[in-house]
């Protein structure tokens, strides 16, 4: 029964890294489409959606099954009660990577508003946090989670810096305001990838170490 | 124990009816420091989203502890993991509330830019998804949860006439810009928070009917 558990607990761990693989490459794709203003992936990232969203109900049906047969407690039970919040947030993760290809969809459209410097780089940083926390959950590595959560500042100084930088231009020739404000929500949805990485490392966290931080201050963590 | 756990699973509801009420409240509360430009608010919205985020650890926790205690299989294992979700959604929920009180209190520096018509109007519809899409949970009752799946139809309405009105102030009057993108950040905020009734909603109807609507078209809801 043991060995049985085991092995599925593997097969789960499997599922959710090639779910995060997904939204990962969903991520890269999506900012691709803005960078070098190809549309071509587009198709691709609209396949790997829906295998992500086939996989987070499959994953939370596989986390029931476990959970009826195997009858888990203490680190266990808390480990597939992990999962399955772990694969709602990539899940989400998923859509905001569908919400950037759209807007980049229409920005490429236009002309080039100025050479994109702050959101590639905002979006590789996202990407090293998504890829971090999935890999901090299977090696169950809370050092590497809480490295994570730390990172969050940067992600708020370049939401910080994109916006006012944008704002100037709007304010300057505001024939750039529609391009501005959807740079603006580009870096928005990543904000909220970033947002989306933390929770699973703060559940990393807990799961680990026992200590819920998803409400504590900095110093906690 | 079935008397027990019965006992326990209304002091699970009443948990997540609190929850709801302090997140329905702290909405409002965010909305009408823009309405009414008087942040006397601000301190009970503040004291709520600390009860908030408590109240999510403690319902994670009794969870855990039912099923670790329980250990139920079938609708009760399903309605605990859900009730988990939920009270997930319900925290970002109040995250939103606090979004939309740090832009109100922004804006309400600054002289008013239009008498806001839609904002209230998108907030009061929201507001009627949260607390429908709790009720949904509570009562079990697809039927009403069905109905605020229906109702994200109108928030991308109330979303697009508002970004498009915003739009042309920003156009016509470069001095609006700042204010005009802060209103588009808070119907934003809005709309992520119907988001998150839509999943509980979505969660109902998957524990009242055993159908999984999360990733498929109109069509099936």
């Amino acid at each position: 029964m043991e060995r049985h558990f085991d092995r599925d607990l593997n097969l789960l761990k499997e599922k959710l890294i090639t779910m995060a693989g997904l939204t990962e490459s969903n991520i890269q794709l999506s900012v691709k489409i803005l960078v070098e203003r190809n549309e071509t992936s587009h198709g691709l990232i609209s396949q790997q959606e829906q295998k992500i969203n086939a996989l987070q109900v499959e994953i939370d049906n596989f986390c029931l099954k476990l959970l009826a047969l195997h009858q888990p407690v203490a680190f266990d039970l808390r480990f597939i009660t992990s999962a399955m919040r772990i694969s709602a947030e990539l899940e989400r993760i998923g859509d905001q990577a569908v919400n950037i290809t759209q807007s980049a969809l229409e920005l490429i459209k236009q002309p080039l508003l100025k050479p994109l410097v702050d959101i590639p780089k905002m979006a590789a940083l996202v990407q090293s946090m998504v890829k971090d926390s999935l890999d901090s959950f299977v090696r169950q590595d809370s050092v590497l989670a809480r490295d994570i959560l730390k990172r969050d500042d940067q992600i708020d100084n370049y939401k910080e810096q994109i916006f006012r930088e944008l704002l100037t231009f709007m304010l300057q020739d505001p024939t750039t305001i529609s391009r501005a404000l959807q740079l603006i929500l580009i870096s928005r949805h990543l904000e909220r990838i970033a947002d989306h990485s933390t929770n699973i490392a703060e559940d990393v966290v807990y799961l680990v170490e026992g200590i819920d931080i998803r409400h504590h201050s900095e110093e906690n963590r």
